[in-house]
């Protein structure tokens, strides 16, 4: 990421394209918690869960282990055996100390992680990744309770892509609250369940118009004409990358593969490029044709995962009180 | 199906081997469920969503159907386009007139299955998919409340594998309920997250030692020597099929391929072999080996369809009273 990013503000000097750097995101999110974190009863305790022999997986862990640190929470590491890992989370759940938890994936790499990834209470699910979550985040409910006094919580990674949208003027701030995508045109290439699919909905939710591509096909998400609907919805078109791209105001890419690279010359000049992949999707060819590139999001990721673990400890005052 | 059973029937005339049909161990099961029916308020009535174009998915829902009507229930099949499947859903969730509801799967067949798959309210869920069900059997809780007046619903294809051990008599009565295959070693060649797995964790639960065994590796789940732990563990071995066959006294296949064979030779003299696959994963061999072979499950299955149905119906019937 690091260098993707350091190419990418080396090669802006010969380009009108302004390079955006998530540590520049993340300032205010993080002074945010920071405001927060000053308000609790207590430092909160972050829970990591590896399970796996995945070095990129360690890696993560212990970059989250240093984060929590310099911004004033607290983090262990558990490591465990797979076959343990249900008993250890369920022993997480149950224990006041713990405020939060992330299980790196994959651990079985089949379906058992998604029975696992449940297992966690939503009360201590940083990633947001419960079934309610997601569940309300697909139905645009954004609150826990009737009395809307509780958010619901956003998985990380998406929501750390509309703040970035946010922090670069995409989401228009004249429009009212809920559709202030209304009139963008956005493509999302990958359409997984923990970052693609979720992020196309949020986006449509919003107001935008959304392909989501992937390897089989493209989909589009909107809320129908005039953005009628209360929700997104999905549905499958014939149409091809060169149909689309061409359309696009922002272009978020997320292929995690080295070979892969995102054919910029369908961009049109003067489009938004984003890319969530731990690899480098778009190239130094993007500078010639972007407005603005955000390079990697790493950093306003974990800055959500801890907005989101202030969040939960709030919710846990408030129902302990 | 029907042919692996009447072959198999065939083949009996000639060997030691005891063929027992699905129909005959659906029998009893049958009949206490009528008997919960006549004491419903109404018809219950069962809901299947059918989303995509699988002509297996829609055979079996047919067949649904003409069992419902057969048995005294109501069935209805919705065939909704894949990106309405969600709010179809949540339609019968909300709607009074439904006591269950199935949806055929594959759908997307990517992990936005198991998203959906939990959109379905536990209390409609006659397979027993919900995530509190699936954590309720791995972890060997049996109810649902703690006053014990409410039973947790199990998976309809593992439990009627249970029903047809039971009938067979590899459920020992004498040993007290929870024990009762404590001493038996049993293989299941399979491990799927609907099926293989919680069966496995199932047996196990009741004091058995399971072989899982799978494409990558065997795994084996007991609850420790002498069934000391409350519920299963699972561990890695690096044993081979042929390390562990010899071993046990019941071998449950459900592998979903025409060319797979089990290796009958590995059988040890008077096993009992269960078959759960729509394929016939035995042969004709089986006859010369096992002591009694159970070609097929359908008929158990939907028997303990109807049988969650109906429990669901009462406990709706509980909770309005």
């Amino acid at each position: 990421m690091a260098t993707a990013a350091a190419l990418a503000v080396a090669a802006a000097g010969t380009s009108q394209c302004k390079v955006v750097l998530a540590g520049t995101v993340a300032k205010s999110l993080l002074d945010e918690v920071q405001t927060t974190l000053k308000t609790l009863q207590r430092k909160p305790k972050l829970v990591g869960f590896l399970a796996n022999d995945d070095p990129a997986s360690r890696t993560y862990a212990e970059w989250t282990g240093k984060s929590c640190k310099q911004h004033g929470f607290d983090f262990e590491l558990r490591e465990v055996d797979k076959d343990e890992l249900e008993e250890a989370v369920i022993a997480a759940n149950e224990d006041n100390a713990v405020d939060g938890g992330i299980i790196y994936f994959p651990v079985f790499g089949t379906n058992q992680d998604q029975y696992l990834q449940q297992i966690l209470d939503m009360s201590k699910d940083v990633e947001g990744l419960s079934h309610k979550y997601m569940f309300n985040m697909y139905q645009n409910i954004r609150f826990l309770d009737e009395a809307k006094t509780q958010k619901s919580i956003l998985p990380c990674t998406p929501l750390a892509i509309i703040k970035i949208l946010e922090y670069i003027g995409v989401y228009n701030k004249i429009i009212p609250y809920g559709n202030r995508l209304f009139g963008r045109t956005i493509a999302v290439v990958n359409r997984s369940e923990v970052v693609g699919r979720p992020l196309a909905a949020l986006l449509a939710n919003d107001g935008a118009s959304v392909y989501s591509v992937d390897i089989n096909n493209i989909q589009h998400f909107t809320r129908g004409e005039g953005v009628k609907m209360h929700r997104h919805h999905a549905v499958d078109t014939n149409f091809k990358v060169e149909d689309v791209i061409p359309k696009c105001d922002v272009v978020i890419t997320g292929v995690p593969s080295k070979g892969y690279k995102f054919p910029v010359g369908l961009l049109k000049d003067g489009a938004i490029c984003i890319n969530f992949s731990s690899e480098d999707n778009f190239g130094p060819a993007v500078m010639d044709k972007a407005s603005i590139y955000v390079p990697a999001i790493g950093k306003v990721t974990i800055a959500i995962l801890f907005r989101n673990l202030v969040r939960l400890c709030q919710n846990r005052e408030i129902k302990s009180a």
